[in-house]
């Protein structure tokens, strides 16, 4: 063994697999992930992503806070800080959950990387390995990456036009219970906007889920990225609203302010909180400190809520024109939700058609993409004639001419069966 | 059930213990950020964090680097981005990784928030509940948290004047598969400046230890959040220049640009590297994308490697005064470390003083604090007599005081028995 000069020599591949936890062989690439490597080519039209339009970031006054920030306090802002997140930021969200209608006090707030971190931090501290998430099909892909690298098996439940459907949930929770001999972890939900489906639970459903879960002892993760970002209609109480002694609710700035800065907050229960505080130290001690100060001089200022006036007012506008072009390019046979708000809508297809192959074969030919179905179901039972469908991210005149190139291509396809 | 509109009624709190997975139990509040808080208190002096100097933060080039990025590449910054890290950053690190001694390509590289992650990310992929994993006794205190969320168990191998004595591993190596019937998961080192020790493993032990490793297959990490903190001497090749093969190694932005960015990044063989980015991507998508825009700027302008020098001649001045207001106030029967570098010295009292009990009856009243050393050891077999002491956070006047309060208390608690 020597101290060796040349960096450029030729280093042993060793075979690390043998070295690794049994979890690590759960952990897969997302699929979406992997897609957008496939669609960084400029050319290609892409409704598979979920990111937010880059127009609408505030720029301007990222920038004008960073000076801010830096300049008044810049010691602090650079400095390490508390687990739980900077205290003026969590007031703030307190407040605002507050007027949303969840009754949440600071001490009920942390700061978390983006949601998804959130969604990791709740399988770190509820998910034994096999133990059942009740969630639907389809669901939010993130998640179902998270629990899986816990180990974590999923129940699903029909989601339609409404949502989920809550009828199911308590043979759910017994087949569980049968099958694994716990109590399901808990059941997941995207009441807003859901993500991949686009739908919004209803009043009702809320006060059916809140019941069921009171009456089988069940927490409740409420996933809310998109709520604030309502095109028509009115907000429908969240489910934290109703039962927030067993709800988990998870919010971000991503799809508000900016997805860069890594910022999302959970609302939970103080007694849970210890807990939440605990696994994020042992994760990376805290979220970054000059990104909290940053959303939380821009938060003060007051600039937040106009400035989601404005991303709701593109957004709205680009829903509509895919809509309108779903109408105009489509085959007759296809179907779609009508989202009342958020990033996404779901599409079916004839049942001859799998998503799956026809993204490889034609869609990405004609330069389109989109996310396939299956991908948002955690047990891959169904979603094989669906796709994902963003409409937050390409302009409206792109959007038409991606719909449409999708349309004409799944027309050739039913003609030629 | 019903949408309840007083938001301050009062809400049942629930038992969630038993909702909880198995791990939840292991995971602990850290010692020393709970003792934080009982030092908030500004007349303490603390030697007790971790804490850089807030002095030597590069605040006006953090304020020119966002305006910079803000302005010119605002919708990059502030979108969504690899899981990987942004690519001109991963060649920097690499770049300045290969100078360094490490054979790194940009592909080895992958972006972490702050090293913290960086271990709980090694937990993830490596350790199985009940694995063991090698390291000193005395460790790092965040190493220990990160990996009892995975129900790690620890073989501790002595920690003298030079570091690591490495002629245990091979018999600890053996007796970690008598016991647990796998080997263990890995040999965890910080070879420059130990936190807590304040040693630094000479060349002729990281060899050794290269040798071992490639004897018994053994993963390495080489944690090294303060290799350029070092204030007299050599530069010492790291471990991963001699087996980079098998090493993962850590290096952090928080001790030489700033800790509220919450920056580190990991090196690790290529095969490595895809279940790590696996692992991220389910923890939290990527490491925030602005600060590692600024983190670039900074880095590609060249401030870096003056500021870090700038650095060390404070903490060199801070170190000296430490060591010699010790050698003035402190009693005969005491021994300290002698850093080259970094953040900490260890010292120890003679064995009838605990210094859990002497800092909770004694300390505090006078007004310092530190780290009891029993809260490195991770199975509390040892260090009941030792303590940490950090010298980069106070000012020089402010350490002076603090340990001649320390001396203080110390004579006395001797005479007194």
């Amino acid at each position: 063994m020597e101290v060796n000069r040349n960096l450029d020599r030729e280093i042993p591949v060793l075979d690390w697999e043998t070295h690794l936890a049994a979890r690590t062989k759960f952990m897969r690439s997302s699929a979406i992930r992997e897609l957008l490597k496939l669609t960084q080519d400029p050319e290609i039209i892409s409704f598979a992503g979920g990111l937010p339009a880059p127009e609408v970031f505030p720029i301007r006054e990222v920038e004008e806070a960073c000076k801010y920030v830096i300049r008044g306090m810049g010691k602090q802002a650079l400095q390490y800080s508390a687990t739980e997140g900077y205290q003026p930021l969590k007031e703030f969200l307190a407040d605002s959950m507050h007027k949303y209608g969840i009754p949440a006090i600071p001490e009920n707030v942390l700061l978390t990387n983006g949601s998804q971190q959130a969604l990791d931090l709740i399988g770190r501290i509820f998910i034994d390995p096999g133990r059942y998430v009740l969630t639907g099909r389809p669901t939010y892909l993130g998640a179902i990456q998270a629990w899986r690298a816990y180990e974590a098996k999923f129940h699903t439940m029909q989601v339609d036009e409404q949502g989920m459907v809550m009828d199911e949930i308590e043979h759910a929770y017994h087949k569980t219970v049968e099958d694994s001999g716990y109590p399901p972890a808990f059941i997941y939900v995207l009441p807003n906007f859901h993500n991949p489906a686009g739908t919004t639970l209803p009043l009702e459903r809320r006060i059916q889920l809140a019941e069921i879960a009171t009456k089988l002892d069940l927490a409740v993760v409420e996933d809310d990225p998109y709520g604030q970002l309502r095109y028509e209609g009115e907000d429908i109480p969240p489910i934290c609203n109703l039962i927030p002694e067993r709800t988990i609710y998870l919010g971000t700035f991503s799809k508000i302010m900016a997805p860069g800065l890594r910022l999302g907050w959970i609302v939970a229960p103080e007694a849970l909180m210890k807990r939440f505080i605990q696994a994020k130290q042992g994760c990376d001690l805290h979220t970054g400190t000059l990104v909290q100060y940053v959303a939380n001089d821009i938060c003060e200022r007051g600039i937040l809520k106009p400035h989601v006036k404005k991303i709701c007012k593109v957004y709205k506008k680009r829903r509509d024109t895919m809509l309108d072009a779903l109408t105009e390019f489509w085959p007759e046979e296809c179907q779609w939700t009508d989202p009342q708000g958020g990033l996404f809508l779901w599409a079916r297809v004839p049942e001859s058609i799998d998503t799956t192959k026809f993204l490889r074969e034609k869609a990405l030919k004609e330069k389109v993409a989109y996310v396939p179905g299956v991908n948002f179901y955690p047990n891959a039972d169904g979603g094989h004639n669906a796709m994902r469908l963003n409409f937050s991210y390409a302009p409206p005149d792109v959007i038409v001419e991606g719909i449409k190139r999708l349309g004409i291509a799944l027309k050739k396809e039913l003609k030629n069966e």
